[in-house]
C-alpha cells in the first residue's frame, strides 16, 4: 500500500510538531503509512523547531494544495481569510481532503467550506481547531451522535485561564499579569483574539454547530472576555467560595442555538472550577446521557499536531479498521504479569497489639526491609486494646514492601495482617 | 435510502434504552435512519421498561443474528461464553457487523472475535463495553491514534466507587454498606464481578489492547478488589490527606503491557480523587500529548444505550459524513442572538463612595429592581475612601440585573461601573 502523501502548509509549532510525528510514525497506531509530499510557509529561511530541508518546498500554500501528488492538504497557516482560505478552497476544488487547525477559518467560513467539501465528496476535518489535543470534535460528531445534546460548555482558552489564575495567586492586576505572560510566551504579542473571548467564541461556535446540527453564524455569538476583570472581582468571588472562569457555552433553546462567551462565577465544587493553567475542558450534556467531560492540553505544538494526525488517520482508503485498531505493520505487544519491582510511595495500615515497644518493633522491621517512613499516624487503642497506625513511606519497590508486610505479620506486637496500598501522586 | 435494520438480543436496561433511542431517533444526529428488525431475550413475558410488542420476537439470539433481514446484530445478552458468544460468532460468520456492550466477552475472547471479524471484513464494535456512556473506545482507537500511549488508567467500576465513598461518608463497614447498596439496586445480588475488581479488569484489558496494539490476554491481568478494605483504611488515608479509589491501569513497560486493578491511595489533588458515585473516568497519557481525561456516567441503561447507538451510527453505508455531521434529514437549527431573559444567580461587585447611607441606597436600588440578595460582603474602605462590596443574588433574569446595574451606575454613592457576572452552580 502506498503511503498517504501530505502537503503541509504552515510550519509553526503545530506544523513542526506534525513533521516530527510523521518521522516518528512507527511509534503511533496509524492504519497505514504516511509521507510528506511537500511543505510551505511564509518565510523559508526562518529558524524552525524541525528540520524540513529533506522535503520539497512549495512557494505558495495554493500551489501545494493543488499539487497532483498531494493526497491530503494540511492547512496550519491560520487566519480566517487570505492565503489559508484560498488554499483550502483550492484543495477542496481539486478533490483533495483537507485537515486544518484553523478555528477562525472554520468558525467564519465553515458552512460554505463544508458545502464545498460535500459537493466534491471529500472530507474537511478540523479536530485540531478546538481544544488542541482534546479530541472533542469527532467524539461529539460521531461517537455522541446517539444522544440529543442540550448544552455544550467549557473552558476553551488557556491564555485567559492562565491570566485569571495568575491574578488570583499573585495578587497582581490584569495589566501586570498580561505583561509578564507576554514576556514568558504564555500570551501573544497581540493578545486581543485571546483576551477578548474571540478565540473561545470561534471554538464554541464550531462545537455548537456540530452538537445542534446548526447553521453556524458567528455574527450571532455573544462575546465578552477577561480584559475588564479587576483583581478585586476574583478575590471577592474567592472569599465567597467561588472561582471566576471564562466560560464558553452553546445552549439549545426554543428559538434556536444561543452561543455565548463570558466570565462566569462558578461554585468551587463545579467541575470546571478545577481546570487550571493551559488545560481546556469541554462538557457535553444531553439525553439520555447526562454529561461527559473531556479535559486535556488546549494548545501546544505536540498536542495539536497529534489531533491533526488523528484526523489524518481517518483519511486512509483502507476502510474498516480491525476491532482493536491493530494494523499489520504495528509492533504488537504482549500482556505480561506484573513483577513487583515497580517503585512507589506506600500506605501501610496495621494494628499495634497492647504490648510495650510495639511501635518500635514496627519501625525497626520497616527499617530493616529498607523502607523509610515519610509520615506516621497512630490513634488511641480501641476496646480490644489494639491501636491503629498508618504509615506513608518514601518511594521503594513493591517487593521490599511485600517482604516488610510478611515480616510484620509474624510479629506478636502486630494484630492481624497489615494492609498495603500503593500511593499515586498527582501529576 | 433504506434504514439500517437492527437485531437486538437482550432487553434489560440497555436493550430497552436502545429501543427507546431508535423510537426517538428524530432527536438524534444519526447519518441515516435505523429500524428494528427483531428482538429477543431470555424471557419473553418479563415486565420491561420499554414496549417491544411491535417488533418481531425471535426465539434465540443466534436465530436473530443470522436472520437475512438483520443488517447489524446488537448483542446485549452478557456473559463471556454461552449464547452471547455463540450469537456473536454466528453473526460475524454470516458477514454481519456486531455491536456489543459485553465487556466479559470482549476481554476474554476479543482477539479471536476480532480475527473472525477481520476475516469476514465486517466491524466488531464495543464502545458500550467500557465506561458506559463515556465514548473512550473509539476515541482511543481512532482520534488518539496519532499519539504514542504510555499509560491508560481510570476509575471503571461505579459500584466499587460508590461503596468506598459510602463507607467514608457514613462511617460504616464494608458489609453494611454493601447490603444497603444491594437493597437500593446500586449493587448486584451477586456483586462478585464488581467488588472483586474483575469488571474493571475486563475494561482496562480492552483499553490496553487498543492503546498499546497489544494481544489481549486476560489471564495476565493482576486483580484485587475492594472487598478487603476496612473502614479504618479509608479514614486514616483521609486524615493523612488522601483518598482511596479502585484504580485500573495499563502501562507500557519494556517487557510488555502490565495491566492491573487494585485499590490505590491518591493524593487529594489527583484528578481521579474527585470522581465520585457512579462516574467513570479514564486518563490517557502519551507523547506528544500529555494527558487527556474523559469522565461521565459509567453505567445506566440510557448512557450505555447511547454508546451502542454511537457505534451503530458508524455502520451506515453512506461513507463520508459532512464536516459538521449535518444530515439531510436532521432538523437544522439557527444560531440566535441571546435575549436577556435567562434567569440565574448573579455576582455583583461595586465600590461604595465614602458617603453615609451608601450601602442602603445600593440595597434599596436592588430591591426596587426586583433583585433579592443571597449573600453580601463589604470590605473596609481603601486609600481613596471607597469600600468594595460584593453581592450574590438569588435567581433573577439577566434583564433585571442589567436594569439594576444601570441605576446603580447613576448613584452618587457608587464609585465606577458595577461589575456583573453570572453565577453557574455545580450540577
Amino acid at each position: 500500500m502506498k503511503p498517504l502523501r501530505l502537503g503541509i502548509a504552515g510550519l509553526g509549532h503545530v506544523g513542526c510538531g506534525l513533521v516530527e510525528l510523521v518521522e516518528a510514525q512507527a511509534r503511533l497506531r496509524l492504519p497505514e503509512h504516511v509521507s510528506i509530499r511537500g511543505v510551505t510557509a511564509r518565510d523559508r529561511n526562518r529558524k524552525r523547531g524541525a528540520d524540513v530541508s529533506a522535503y520539497d518546498w512549495f512557494d505558495s500554500a495554493k500551489a501545494l494544495a493543488t499539487d497532483p501528488d498531494v493526497d491530503v492538504f494540511v492547512e496550519l497557516v491560520g487566519g480566517a481569510d487570505g492565503p489559508a482560505k484560498d488554499a483550502v478552497e483550492a484543495a477542496l476544488r481539486a478533490g483533495k481532503p483537507v485537515v486544518t487547525a484553523n478555528k477562525a477559518l472554520i468558525a467564519e467560513h465553515g458552512m460554505a467550506l463544508a458545502g464545498l467539501a460535500d459537493a466534491q465528496g471529500v472530507d474537511l476535518l478540523f479536530e485540531a481547531a478546538v481544544a488542541g489535543g482534546v479530541p472533542i470534535v469527532r467524539t461529539l460528531r460521531d461517537s455522541l451522535s446517539g444522544i440529543e445534546v442540550t448544552r455544550v460548555s467549557g473552558i476553551l482558552n488557556g491564555t485567559c485561564n492562565f491570566l485569571t489564575s495568575q491574578m488570583l495567586s499573585t495578587g497582581r492586576d490584569y495589566a501586570d499579569v498580561l505583561a509578564e505572560a507576554q514576556k514568558l510566551g504564555f500570551a501573544e504579542a497581540d493578545p486581543t483574539l485571546d483576551v477578548s473571548g474571540t478565540d473561545a467564541a470561534h471554538k464554541i461556535a464550531i462545537l455548537s454547530a456540530i452538537a445542534f446540527s446548526a447553521n453556524l453564524d458567528f455574527s450571532k455569538v455573544s462575546i465578552s472576555g477577561v480584559e475588564a476583570l479587576d483583581l478585586i472581582d476574583l478575590t471577592f468571588a474567592e472569599r465567597l467560595g467561588y472561582t471566576v472562569k471564562l466560560i464558553a457555552e452553546g445552549v439549545l433553546t426554543e428559538g434556536g442555538v444561543v452561543c455565548r462567551v463570558e466570565p462566569k462565577v462558578l461554585e468551587a465544587s463545579h467541575p470546571l472550577a478545577q481546570i487550571n493553567g493551559s488545560l481546556n475542558s469541554v462538557r457535553v450534556e444531553g439525553n439520555p446521557l447526562g454529561a461527559v467531560v473531556m479535559t486535556g492540553p488546549g494548545a501546544g505544538g505536540g498536542p495539536t499536531a497529534s489531533a491533526v494526525m488523528g484526523d489524518i488517520s481517518k483519511l486512509f482508503r483502507t476502510g474498516r479498521r480491525s476491532a482493536f485498531g491493530h494494523a499489520a505493520h504495528h509492533p504488537t505487544r504482549d500482556f505480561i504479569v506484573p513483577d513487583d519491582a515497580e517503585s512507589a510511595p506506600w500506605f501501610l495500615r496495621t494494628q499495634l497489639a497492647d504490648v510495650s515497644g510495639a511501635l518500635a518493633s514496627l519501625t525497626d522491621t520497616l527499617a530493616q526491609a529498607g523502607v523509610s517512613i515519610d509520615k506516621l499516624m497512630q490513634d488511641s487503642a480501641d476496646a480490644q486494646g489494639t491501636a491503629p497506625v498508618a504509615i506513608v513511606t518514601h518511594r521503594c519497590p513493591r517487593s521490599n514492601m511485600a517482604q516488610a508486610v510478611n515480616q510484620l505479620a509474624q510479629l506478636s506486637s502486630i494484630a492481624g495482617k497489615p494492609r498495603l496500598i500503593r500511593i499515586e501522586m498527582d501529576h
